[in-house]
């Protein structure tokens, strides 16, 4: 190998290591550890931060790159060397307009921030929040003012975890697809609503466990390279491409919540698993932005995971492990009961079909707390006018209103929440993709077999990690660019026989699908 | 504070931070890592520890300590301050003269060939193990090498774990209580061997292990600052002041090997919770040597956890637990059972009485090795011969000989087991200061109270951290050097009774008895 190229990857390799480290010490903060910890472990995170970024921002980083571009100049775009340096090279040019300062005092005061969350929001104090949120609020301002020359103050925010993104593309995007929900929601709302106490059972915490279990190793779950533990809020993690790690709760109550958590974080997590080996250390093993991740989760939850394919083969399954709490029950009922659509107050409790509106409702008030046009002492009467406009509910108070997702408390306001959308609106155009590509995948899952489906995405999404950005993964998975059409689509033809539905009135306008 | 010793703390609980992060990768491996994430953890812990070993030498702190030592050379010897630059620079002298890429090498060797012994062992295959412990010996000898005008090889390695302890005055110790151990064992073994079948009954897991939990919680273990998880090797590591976590092992068929696991564990984990939250992140703020360590794990697994006076008050809990198994049993047979001293195996098995033996050859094993005397290729002969001639004992094989137990298959040959002995010694000690000074002790113990023990360990041991070095700490807690009076004494007077044993001989001759 290139001996610049060598001690690039050695450079990439350690700094990898902290972070992987670091990923350890959050996993343990909350799965394991005891309160006592929490303040070492915050000082312990931003040592580990500190370190990683001044060591990612080491010049001779920069000068090796400078030199590897010119040496490696003539390389094809797709092969992995000069995919190595484009996405360095990105990640650098960001990392380096970071004062350290800046770094060590976001990620001192996150830690803050998050441990102050946890327990404002069970005593439903959004005053306790309040000044770390103007903090918060003040250092996402900072950090897009590293990024000089943005159209929207949010454009560098996004471009973090959706590269390639801007605030304008995300509005046109979310604009159009807010016009072709609000139709569908109150067209279900006309409805009778779908029964749901079905699932409102007691279920023993390790068989809910076990059951989730079984699911995810069909899918194709490694678990020599994983485990699943539990924590209050469910999610992913990656200490190396043989250690991947997901989160799921379980409420005693309810016999899917756990399952479709499970469910969810698996498609993160099966995404990670999937990437290239040789990739493992560098920048490219990492999915390629929030919004594809999301695809890959929402995926397996919601297109696979609430299909009547999929519940053919596990609800006799599920009836068998629960059969005091589900004998009575057919299939019908359970399937319209997972898939009963409502306005509730929960974003991650939400339906396919709410659930965006909750994204955009989120991503709207980011812009106008960046933007100038709200302050943070206003939020939380901002927040329940939105929602009480979007949801025609009143929102009973900030428990779950606006404290109910973290985000905005142990990270920046700006990016964090426009991936989820993305994601839902990908999923089933990359579903629709593999299914063209391997016509028998519906009926497979009708058997619990999930080989070719995971073989396509493994093929055509996992294993390029951050080789592609979103769009040009998306454009050589689908053969087409981004688009809503798909999941409008896979929408209509779910819901309408679910709920009876009219036709479809884009369908009848004629509008393309696929 | 004066702006150097500020520096200086700083530099110190950054690379604390680092070695804590490291303690936790190593924690998460033995507990909850998937099989995959092997190597990539070994990589990472090989990074950590490199960079935390550069960061500790950096000739800044030499310069900070110069400096420093010239300023405060009036501070009293027992002032923390003082404390703080004596251990540092002793840590550092020590540190300096390891060349980094040593450090690297050694790093990457133990955790490569902790792997092999993970599976060598069950194999019972020590031909797999043998490349690697031929270099862990070299790696041994060229440790010590760092260290010149040593009068034995082992020398340095035991000042490592046992500052201010020679192999002559180990040697020394560890010949006078043979010579006084001996005698107890054979008068043991002429006497009837006690009976133990009442502690083998299947026992659920969850409840074995809330059983010990309730009892840790009565001797003050903070449950807000650690917590017990399973591994295979029980142990006890630190990630700050605040977060102290200790491991035991379950077998199913076996009612009291987890829970003296536990109370040993217990005994590690309240001395470092112990220690003064102001030392926290500096080298002050551990223990001060494996002997003192070991002497509080033994202290409540054995001296207080194998007591009559704890079974009086435990053994109704214990029946009340497993009324099946030990309905039948009374509290005599119980409590000979727990005591039960034979010739066995397995060191981490074997009684108060025998254990000893078992380190003793460990230890003269280790200086073989060292010095020559013996090649790892013979050591499975030698291990054998040696057993024999201690416990009369043919050594079935490997697995439960030379490859029981893990020290040399994960660290260094020399210095691993001495303390162990010395801290079997040391607990009787300090349980005997303790008792003097407060009469009430086993009285308070027979009742489950345990208060006055605790709080007398606290202000006298734990809360010095490495303050003072092992023999200042024995001298100021006990009024005594060293001894291993006190420690024959205590078994004989438990063990004369139990087995109906003859008059104490050394007590006959009128030996100083406290």
């Amino acid at each position: 190998m290139n001996p610049q190229l060598h001690e690039l990857k050695s450079r990439l390799i350690e700094i990898n290591d902290l972070n992987s480290a670091a990923a350890l010490l959050r996993w343990d903060q909350t799965t394991y550890m005891p309160a006592g910890g929490a303040e070492a472990r915050g000082r312990q995170l931003a040592t580990l931060g500190s370190l990683a970024h001044a060591k990612f921002t080491d010049p001779a980083i920069g000068r090796l790159l400078d030199r590897l571009e010119r040496e490696t100049a003539a390389l094809a775009y797709d092969s992995d060397d000069a995919a190595l340096l484009r996405v360095t090279r990105r990640e650098y040019d960001r990392a380096v307009r970071l004062p350290v300062a800046f770094v060590s005092e976001l990620n001192q005061h996150t830690a803050a921030a998050y441990q102050v969350w946890t327990t404002a929001r069970p005593a439903n104090d959004f005053a306790r929040v309040r000044p770390n949120l103007e903090k918060t609020l003040d250092l996402s301002r900072r950090m897009a003012g590293f990024f000089p020359g943005y159209e929207s103050i949010a454009d560098p925010l996004i471009d973090f975890s959706d590269y390639g993104m801007k605030t304008a593309t995300v509005r046109a995007v979310f604009s159009e697809l807010r016009a072709r929900l609000v139709p569908l929601v109150r067209a279900i709302a006309e409805k009778p609503a779908a029964d749901d106490r079905c699932l409102r059972h007691d279920v023993p915490e390790a068989q809910q466990l076990a059951f989730g279990l079984d699911v995810i190793r069909r899918f194709g779950f490694d678990f020599e390279r994983g485990r699943q533990d539990k924590t209050h809020h469910p999610f992913m993690t990656k200490f190396s491409l043989g250690d991947v790690r997901i989160t799921t709760r379980v409420r005693p109550h309810d016999i899917t919540d756990s399952l479709f958590s499970t469910l969810h974080e698996s498609g993160h997590a099966m995404y990670e698993l999937g990437i290239r080996r040789d990739y493992e250390g560098t920048p490219l093993a990492e999915g390629t932005s929030s919004g594809v991740h999301e695809s890959q989760s929402r995926l397996w939850e919601n297109v696979v995971g609430r299909s009547l394919g999929f519940w053919q083969f596990f609800y006799p399954r599920l009836q068998a492990a629960f059969p005091q709490q589900l004998g009575g029950t057919g299939i019908d009922t359970f399937y319209r009961a997972v898939n009963r659509v409502a306005r509730t107050l929960i974003r991650t409790d939400a339906d396919e079909v709410t659930y965006n509106l909750h994204v955009m409702l989120r991503f709207d008030l980011e812009l106008d707390l960046l933007e100038g046009r709200l302050a943070v002492k206003d939020l939380p009467r901002a927040w329940g006018e939105r929602f009480e406009r979007d949801f025609g509910l009143a929102v009973p108070d900030d428990r779950d209103g606006v404290l109910q997702d973290v985000h905005w408390f142990a990270g920046l306001i700006g990016g964090a929440f426009q991936g989820y959308t993305l994601g839902n609106v990908l999923s089933a155009q990359f579903f629709d993709a593999a299914r063209r590509a391997v016509p028998g995948i519906p009926a497979d899952i009708t058997r619990g077999e999930f080989g070719a489906l995971h073989g396509w995405l493994g093929e055509n999404v996992y294993q390029h990690g951050s080789k592609f950005t979103a769009a040009e993964l998306v454009e050589r998975a689908t053969g087409a660019p981004m688009s809503i059409e798909p999941y409008m689509a896979y929408l209509w033809s779910k819901y309408q026989p679910l709920y009876g539905l009219e036709a479809n009135p884009a369908a009848a306008a004629g509008a393309p699908r696929r």
